[in-house]
């Protein structure tokens, strides 16, 4: 299950859709979404593969297998939350019948064209909608060098790491409500701030907005309230991945954060990527895990590896801008705690997960510069402009602007892709 | 509509169910809750009254009026989010209703011996569920004797109150999947601590395991992303109250909340009573709210009286003790921020809020140090024990400890009470 990296595992299938090979979405990939159309405003669930997606309400009937073939409501529910309830045999055996019933030399989709038009979408002609309804939701803080700038520039080197930080995932709770999907445009937010420290605080529109470079997963099964999910069987509870913009507003969280941490300057909105890619579709980008010094308490410890190659990118469009300019290139491969520590932290008290919960990897920052995954980090605390290229710069998001993250795994031939996370910025309602 | 304290306010009306002078649910209160029976597992909504409760699933059609003729269909569901959607008119509608239907002088009920027959059930004999789906949860920090008192212990007295929390109602969002209903036992958490400064941190049992008395606010009408509720309208949007036990691990949060706040030190459980009183119910025991100096930025004033008379208790039942001992008397006018400043606040930057959202107060301490509402100040940080009678003392809490909060509001002849917010301590799972 764990077999290094994934340049050297190609998957031979094709599937009889045509996919291009810079496609995010080849027969290996695979990934969930939920979705409506002009004509059928029912939101459901489907697979996207190339330009195209497959409507599972239409096919749910070919899901025959030991799990599923008792199951197979779950393709007809308006959210993934039933299906990433199932668990894992639910979610290979799902896999392996799509990844069957696309390829090139299966007939029973392939050569039915009644069922091929019904079952088909283009991808331009859905809407796409959150994949899951979120109970919970939790950001973590687990980029070392993400971690590491802040606390340089907020408390200088020598207490730049808190004295936790290296001995737990540091995460917090945060506000599910305002969670939306790629595309929705994310209002400039008016708030309480205190530019001046020798003055009153004052009201008014946040001028230090920001976006954040992270990654979420879901939560497949739960668990039950006083049972912790051991570290060892994490995997087991992680359904897949999408990308996430973690907006924030700098100069409301920086007043408002001490002691209970972000709250307003964070819950004004959050997007994620609509289609969510399953960890089967990951595991051959597995590499090693970071080195852990000092080495965590034992609930922590895991050598499985569970740290993914996926290349990661933000661009911002101004909408002075004939082009979108790439400023940040990181890795996921650059988080210090995995996501299965995070999750067996997260339930070590007890505390329950409920499918369909995200959890979130904080900024994802890498050693050089130009990974870093945030503008108070590009620009260093707006000590300096980012450079859009055409003599347009930044220091903070202006209203207009509109922020792009992608991500892949580069297989051999094929990519692992994870489609946009995108959101513009609209001004300020000022009252 | 806001005339002052309810004691001088006498509600004539009698129910023609005999109701005892103590009782918490007089004709005057007309809670709701989601109960089932042994005989009928279904969740459903019922009323208070008494020691019996009304199932409003069997009396839905008599419901007419203007709102609720179009919406009966809000009584049958199994929780109470789509009632709480309906908003003010509905809720009113619905108590005036309620007591009509319940009066000594109206004979549709009280005559309709068959009817009564399938609409009463006794409390006694229904099992208590959570009244809604909690979309969020977010807890406050809002009485300035708790804030100043931890600030005391951990910063000293010249620092106890941090730079924003007279200008802002300080929160932080708390899980909203381990909130549970009284009754359910909570199982003390293990997690990461660092007991000794000048030792790596272990990990164990919580060996600093506290309760904080709290009460909480459920959200009816909801607003849309982006678009505030001001601190005018807040009201409209409140829907009813509970007691809260917001259940706190001492030794794990003190490791863990730096920089973002509580997490897994919170997040093992937290208790709510199962009755929400309603805001209607309650605003006869409003009285004047306190003097805020500084003045607070014109998003957050309110001229408006929004605090309310409510005496709380705290009591404490080890195993080996023959009786209950109350440890904490409070009122919940000691609140320095009220629930509109804080709903306008948690709104302000356009985070949505959902029919079933739990905002609560954080703990509810008085001047005195008997009305202090966590052990962490009754025992000041363990330097003291804390007397429970008959020579049982505690510091924290023990393994089989039930923690009891209660709380009325006391009228002219009648109480609105809360009913209780219980939970028994359960050992560890040592693994």
């Amino acid at each position: 299950m764990f077999t290094g990296n994934g340049a050297a595992v190609p998957t031979a299938t094709m599937s009889f859709l045509e996919v291009a090979e810079s496609s995010d979405f080849p027969i290996q990939n695979l990934p969930y979404g939920v979705f409506s159309t002009a004509d059928n405003p029912n939101h459901r669930i489907g697979v996207a593969i190339g330009d195209q997606l497959l409507d599972l309400s239409v096919v749910k009937h070919l899901f025959t297998g030991p799990v599923l073939s008792s199951n197979q409501h779950v393709f007809t529910q308006p959210t993934l939350n039933s299906f990433m309830s199932l668990g894992r045999d639910a979610w290979r055996e799902a896999r392996a019948i799509l990844q069957k019933l696309l390829s090139a030399d299966e007939p029973a989709l392939r050569d039915n064209k009644e069922l091929r038009k019904k079952a088909f979408v283009s991808q331009d002609s859905a809407t796409m909608h959150l994949p899951a309804e979120i109970g919970d939701y939790t950001d973590f803080y687990s980029s070392r060098q993400h971690a590491t700038n802040v606390g340089v520039m907020f408390r200088g080197k020598d207490n730049a790491l808190m004295p936790n930080w290296l001995h737990l995932p540091v995460g917090y709770h945060g506000r599910a409500s305002s969670v939306i999907v790629s595309g929705t445009p994310v209002r400039r937010p008016m708030g309480q701030m205190k530019p001046d420290d020798t003055k009153p605080p004052v009201f008014g529109a946040c001028k230090l907005l920001d976006f954040e470079l992270e990654m979420g997963f879901f939560i497949g099964r739960g668990n039950k309230l006083g049972e912790p999910i051991p570290v060892s069987q994490a995997h087991e509870h992680i359904f897949g991945m999408v990308l996430m913009n973690d907006w924030s507003a700098r100069d409301i969280q920086k007043w408002e954060y001490v002691p209970l941490g972000p709250f307003l300057g964070k819950s004004f909105g959050t997007t994620i990527s609509p289609w969510v890619i399953t960890m089967e579709a990951l595991l051959p980008f597995v590499v090693a895990n970071p080195v852990q010094d000092p080495k965590p308490l034992p609930y922590l410890c895991s050598d499985d590896p569970y740290t993914f190659d996926i290349n990661l990118f933000v661009s911002i469009k101004g909408e002075e801008m004939a082009e979108k300019a790439t400023i940040c290139r990181s890795n996921f491969k650059n988080m210090y705690w995995t996501m299965k520590q995070q999750l067996a932290h997260h339930t070590v008290n007890g505390c329950n997960v409920r499918p369909g919960d995200l959890l979130a990897s904080g900024t994802i920052s890498g050693p050089s510069p130009e990974s870093f995954g945030s503008m108070l980090e590009l620009s260093w605390k707006g000590t300096k402009a980012i450079d859009l290229g055409s003599g347009h710069k930044r220091k903070f998001l202006q209203d207009g602007d509109e922020v792009i993250l992608t991500g892949f795994c580069q297989g051999n031939g094929y990519r692992i892709g994870f489609g946009e996370c995108a959101g513009k910025v609209l001004p300020a309602i000022q009252k």
